[in-house]
């Protein structure tokens, strides 16, 4: 199997005979993961650690290497349709080499989470009872564009224990087999299953179908892109999948917002970075502070280049602002476009929420204890802010160390991802005999 | 809505003249419990537990008409074909109907998992981030004949915030509606919403498959019953699904164990109670002390009552002993049948147990410190016991209360779950103004 799925790395689809060959390629490569995961899984944080420290220091003294192949990504890249911003988030340079390496280095100083005891007992009849984290297994991990997630990703798989299989973009293939030949060398020199880390080389979409019907040998999918790349893969996927399809993020500006407060921070989540999914789309304003507020902060969202579609009420206060359709209220715009609605009530707000809303990220900006705590309890997403802006739903900014996504779901991992969510628990019971009665 | 949903649980399928109809009832059902698992979601203990006593008690002060209704069932038994041990678990009696309220009254006794911290930070910007316990929301419960299921699937996913959908056995239908009033009738008298707990009353199998396709409303699924039940429903539901398909538990007996505790656990472990998930169904036993000790163990579980299925090697020392068939090391027998083999090592155990085991509980018996280390670690099941019997991976038996079910998946839950297996979290931030630099 090993020769066959070495082919499937170095020749593309265009090249392979039969689907069933492609069939047999998938499986070799799964069932290789499956394999390397059951070393990893009893691989202690020392081998995990090295590996991920000299494959930083390998990235920075191959770079010539990588450089090299990113260029072949690059040079294709228009020919691939690629506008300027997706060829400048493909195009690596020796900083952005050192900011993988980096990121590497910042994986490994975390601290391990499998062997973890999350709870513990001495049961009556003298049975000691542990449950421990362990890893999920095979992380299949679905991605575009940028060569930096290849890094990301196997360093938080392997570091939580876990074998991972790579798709990157057909976009990204040379920069991307560059950087998984640093990895896998690197496995193999710490004692690592040099499968533990393998990326699918061919550019073949029919790959990724064929891997989501294994959950024999695939624990977890991870897709992360556009929301027709995660719609494809929940649709298709045997196995559990990570993921959120939008952020379609509230700020709701109570009756009790400190208006200074409420300004800086529905300019910061709307406008700093208005193409991430933690960015806000919907602005609900509360009717009592609407008159005095809208206006100043229609100016200073304006300023920052922030085009606003308004419903009734607020178009009556800023007269300025296109008109929102019912579609706004339901649209990622991923982009400087802000829709501003003026509700009765916090509960207005709330419901909107719940209809409207991807229940990824909301903020309520007051301060009223009382109206932070409903809305809180109330509001269902993966993170609630209180007078903090959006964009903090984010794993590093939370403290949970690196991210491999944000789930919107409720079932095992809800918010930012980080280690511990690619981790399940084992009951471990140590007795001298017992039996049940 | 309202009252087509009364309609469903009255009538049967038979009386519905469409497929639309069955359509917009379970729509109707599952989107009532949408709405009150919101109210349930910021429920108090208080209300919760009062709701659990109350009902404990009017179990009991109402017991004639659930009896009443019981015997409506056990009559109707025969001619749905069910055998004496059947009809035995559907029959209900004042003692059984004390158990009910016996458990109603443990739930409410144990702690309230919503609102519990899971993990809190200070950031460096001054943000207070907590991570919070929140229920999972709808929970669609499908199960089998015995009627205490109702009560304590319902009794489980209230206590942790959640609504509950129940739909239990055609056979158990009168017993269940009964039980089913009682339950709601205290849900209204103690100011939690009527719809946090419903009952399927339809017997029409079409409406299962309706809900399961509803993972706008229905949170979870959780089957429990025979594996075919649990396959259709992993087939067809649209959300995730907690479940074990089987128990195929071994037993390894190291060559360092103890003689009597080996025997002592192998006997518990089979024949204790064979027809459950937790039996062991496969013997291990390392050729060093399988001429000692298997004798003296195979007639002690002959003394049990239970029948042996041996390899090759196994039969060289127990020419009694049934040749066992390539099949039965794949079998869960529910049984009191025994499948037998003489492994040359420790690894070709974990091997056999990585090959033909079903994830779910295993067992060594040893003295020796190394080899339980060992076993523990590279054996992959939801609960691994040293020197202690299978029958111990329980709800109870771990510690954990109540129990819904067991999982062997590795996603969300793995092992017993009880009520922080029913919940997710959610990221609450607080702070005074901060935005993302």
């Amino acid at each position: 199997m090993s020769e066959a799925g070495t082919a499937v790395e170095a020749r593309g689809r265009d090249e392979l005979a039969t689907d069933g060959d492609l069939d047999a390629l998938c499986r070799g490569l799964a069932s290789r993961a499956k394999r390397a995961a059951r070393a990893l899984a009893t691989a202690g944080p020392g081998a995990k650690d090295a590996w991920l420290d000299a494959a930083a220091k390998a990235l920075e003294s191959r770079s010539g290497e990588i450089l090299e192949a990113n260029a072949r990504d690059v040079e294709a890249a228009p020919g691939l349709g690629l506008n300027a911003a997706a060829v400048d988030r493909l195009t690596l340079s020796p900083r952005r080499i050192g900011e993988m390496a980096r990121s590497l280095r910042e994986v490994a100083a975390l601290a391990d989470p499998i062997g973890e005891v999350v709870r513990s007992s001495k049961r009556p009849n003298g049975l000691d009872v542990v449950q421990v984290r362990v890893p999920l297994g095979v992380i299949f991990m679905i991605y575009e564009s940028r060569p930096n997630v290849t890094i990301d990703a196997a360093a938080i798989a392997v570091k939580s224990g876990n074998a991972a299989i790579l798709r990157g973009g057909k976009e990204a293939i040379h920069s991307n087999r560059a950087l998984h030949r640093v990895l896998a060398d690197e496995l193999a020199r710490h004692g690592l299953p040099e499968h533990g880390v393998q990326l699918v080389a061919t550019t073949d979409r029919a790959a990724v179908g064929k891997l989501l019907a294994l959950p024999e040998f695939i624990d977890l999918a991870i897709p992360r892109g556009g929301e027709g790349l995660i719609r494809r893969v929940v649709a298709e996927a045997k196995m559990p999948v990570m993921k959120h399809y939008q952020g379609i993020c509230a700020v709701y500006i109570d009756e009790a917002a400190d208006p200074e407060t409420a300004t800086r921070i529905i300019v910061n989540a709307k406008a700093q970075r208005p193409g991430v999914c933690n960015a806000a789309e919907t602005l609900l304003v509360h009717r009592a502070i609407a008159p005095s507020w809208l206006p100043k902060a229609a100016s200073a969202l304006r300023a920052a280049g922030v085009s606003l579609r308004a419903d009734a009420q607020a178009r009556a206060i800023l007269p300025d602002a296109a008109a929102a359709s019912d579609e706004d209220w339901d649209t990622e715009f991923l982009d400087k476009i802000l829709a501003v609605k003026v509700v009765d009530s916090m509960d207005e707000a709330i419901e909107h929420i719940a209809r409207h809303g991807s229940s990824h990220t909301e903020a309520i900006v007051t301060r009223d204890l009382a109206a932070a705590r409903r809305f809180v309890a109330q509001v269902d997403s993966s993170a609630v802010m209180v007078n903090a802006s959006t964009r903090f739903n984010d794993g590093g900014q939370l403290g949970l160390g690196a991210e491999i996504g944000i789930s919107t779901d409720k079932y095992h991992a809800r918010g930012p991802c980080g280690l511990r969510e690619l981790t399940s628990t084992k009951w471990i019971v140590y007795g001298d005999g017992q039996v049940r009665e």
